[in-house]
């Protein structure tokens, strides 16, 4: 085990019955249980999360896409749909802190989990939907996943370049994204409960949640008075001038740099004419303020780029951040991958999974200087009989006949 | 006041000491305010939170940018820099059960209010750092913004069309994306402290956050043993076919439809090519298989251009999803502004502030039916008196006395 990272227990004795699926919901869950939660996955016997699946290629199943957003939890199988599998969990969501689902509408219903049967169960629950589509939105029986969210709550119609269709943000906020907002959620409601002991029903949708990430993009029309626009590498806010990507040696798909000035800071020009060697473009009338570089944008930005190019990105970032102007090398993901101080700090670590060592992003907020540990994501069913022994008291001998008739 | 929205009080009591400024650490605090923690908001008496003027334009100030994230908050002004300023935030810090930063590498401490200063004077204070990138990372006293965090984070790399520069995913997601993994951990250490009632040391490094949001291109790259691409409408993870972002009637920027077939749900094919009166494509053998329509993938997609072309995105939104197929519209921030189910169902809400009412996305998780009431932004040091005596006991006169010194 590596002393980069820690075991942490800010939730002790946190228990959730997680119905989730996919991204949305096991990102909410795994954070949870990255703080220290128990987080019991609750998968049909035969197939279990989807996600197992997502993207085909080896078998049994395929764990990459799955170990993203299961790390830290326990699975349980049991068959929702037999008398005997319903009347289990049942009983184990009477023990339970938090209940989350994020099934098509009307799908938990029809199993007999709905919010007002839980309740009746465990009033002290906190109980947490989430949906692609709000409850009272036009769209409330939509299906969603994460690009349908990203094309519906607006952060497709921002990224692109001006003038070409838009384009898809290639991170999953739509999923994680929403999942997070639900995490908050949830430990402020048990943090009420602790003093009411009320349970809650929280419910958050995938394209209302894409709202909270778009509030720059609201700002800008609040002042433009139209609709945020497409601005390629430029920032939706628009921003002095030079800032912008940039292009670095060797000219391949990700070379490029982010460098940004602050029209706060009049320094920051300066600063990169001198690091570019052009002094005597620092109180040239055509660029030494703000107002004016704005106005010869694409000449700024060729200053700039003939400067860049002749530097790889690492180059770049080095010497302009060293310079104090903020500046960032467009990354990909091996090279992140392969970036030796994240595995360092304990912001990547290796999974120990039976299939095999699998590294990964962990939970990146350092408590006392170390991430959460990372431990492996549940086989399908690997903890049925601990949680049930653990949770219900219920003995091996019993778990062996419901396996044996198909409930577990 | 409108019953779409209530005053939460799950973090009744919880008090924050904020010295956040722009994005990254005002998202955080404002979830915290939202779900009923009293943040107070230290500000410089001259000028405040320079977010009170990202967006210059009106006089006094600009508050579009900075009502997006300090609603719900307090304002103290406080001059840092003076030895009593100085002493009256230490005896605010002494009452605090969370403070939080997220000023440039080295300031805080500079400040006097390093974590080893604060921990002293509070051993229970959970001591919150946001940072540009980690410490241990060979970038650690680089400056970052938004955009530096999605260029080293790795979002930038991902997004935009193949074979074409990288653009900057329209949303602020090295920001709020930041803001949102620091709250969810100060809630569980908040939790963990009612039992141990000893504080903590949280960071965050921005760039490491983006991995979290990445996780399923490092997926993908998993898949492939190369960096995730960008691929511009169409999902990195690849998808089924048809999959990705088609054009509607009257072909403006944003009339677009993502719809999404699903690899698992072979009814997905048949139900469209139903609504598009193309029944012989069901059955077809170049189209019928998973596998084929990928293999013909530019093919089907003109099958489903064909038909979106006719439909405006809001009819093929209602008319796709209504068979049961994923679909969304590509709604840009004026669609959504506009639309009026978010006001009715509390999603979006409108400030009431003394420089006039601002509609703004609120809070998106719906608690018991309901999200969180948006409340005024505070103006540039509202609750300095207020504040002062209600935590230190300290007069009107007092603080009238500090004002005229320039301390407050």
């Amino acid at each position: 085990m590596s002393d980069n990272c820690q075991d942490l227990e800010f939730l002790a004795g946190f228990r959730v019955v997680d119905f989730t699926q996919f991204e949305a919901g096991p990102s909410c869950t795994e954070a949870l249980a990255w703080l220290g939660a128990e987080v019991v996955k609750i998968e049909n016997p035969k197939t279990g999360d989807p996600a197992r699946r997502v993207m085909p290629g080896k078998e049994p199943d395929d764990p990459w896409y799955f170990h993203m957003f299961n790390a830290n939890k326990k699975s349980l199988t049991v068959d929702l749909k037999s008398p005997r599998g319903l009347a289990l969990v049942k009983e184990l969501l009477k023990k339970a802190d938090v209940t989350i689902e994020n099934m098509a509408p009307g799908t938990i219903e029809r199993l007999g989990l709905g919010y007002e049967e839980v309740r009746t169960l465990n009033p002290r629950i906190i109980y947490c939907s989430i949906q692609g589509f709000g409850t009272g939105s036009p769209y409330e029986k939509g299906l969603a996943f994460d690009m349908i969210a990203q094309a519906a709550g607006g952060t497709i119609s921002v990224t692109g370049e001006p003038d070409r269709p838009p384009v898809k943000p290639g991170v999953s906020l739509g999923d994680t994204g929403t999942g997070m907002l639900m995490a908050i959620t949830i430990l402020g409601a048990y943090i009420e409960r602790q003093r009411t002991g009320q349970g809650r029903r929280l419910q958050v949708a995938m394209q209302d949640a894409m709202l909270h990430y778009m509030r720059t993009c609201f700002a800008v029309q609040a002042k433009t008075g139209k609709a945020a626009a497409r601005r390629g590498g430029k920032s939706v806010m628009g921003a002095n001038s030079p800032s912008g990507l940039y292009q670095c040696k060797p000219y391949g798909p990700n070379d490029w740099i982010y460098v940004m000035t602050s029209g706060a800071n009049p320094e920051h020009w300066a600063r990169l004419m001198k690091l570019f060697g052009r002094e005597e473009l620092i109180d040239d009338p055509r660029y030494n303020t703000t107002a004016v570089r704005r106005e010869r944008e694409a000449e700024v930005d060729a200053i700039v780029t003939e400067w860049t190019r002749k530097h790889t990105k690492e180059e770049a970032m080095t010497l302009i951040s060293g310079v104090g102007v903020p500046a960032g090398a467009v990354f990909d993901t091996m090279e992140l991958q392969n970036e030796p101080s994240f595995e360092k700090r304990g912001i990547m670590q290796v999974m120990e999974h039976a299939r095999g060592p699998f590294k990964m992003p962990a939970w990146p907020v350092r408590v006392d200087g170390k991430p959460p540990r990372v431990t492996a994501s549940p086989l399908l069913g690997e903890h049925t009989a601990d949680v049930l022994h653990a949770w219900l008291g219920i003995g091996a001998d019993e778990v062996a006949a419901l396996k044996k008739e198909g409930v577990l």
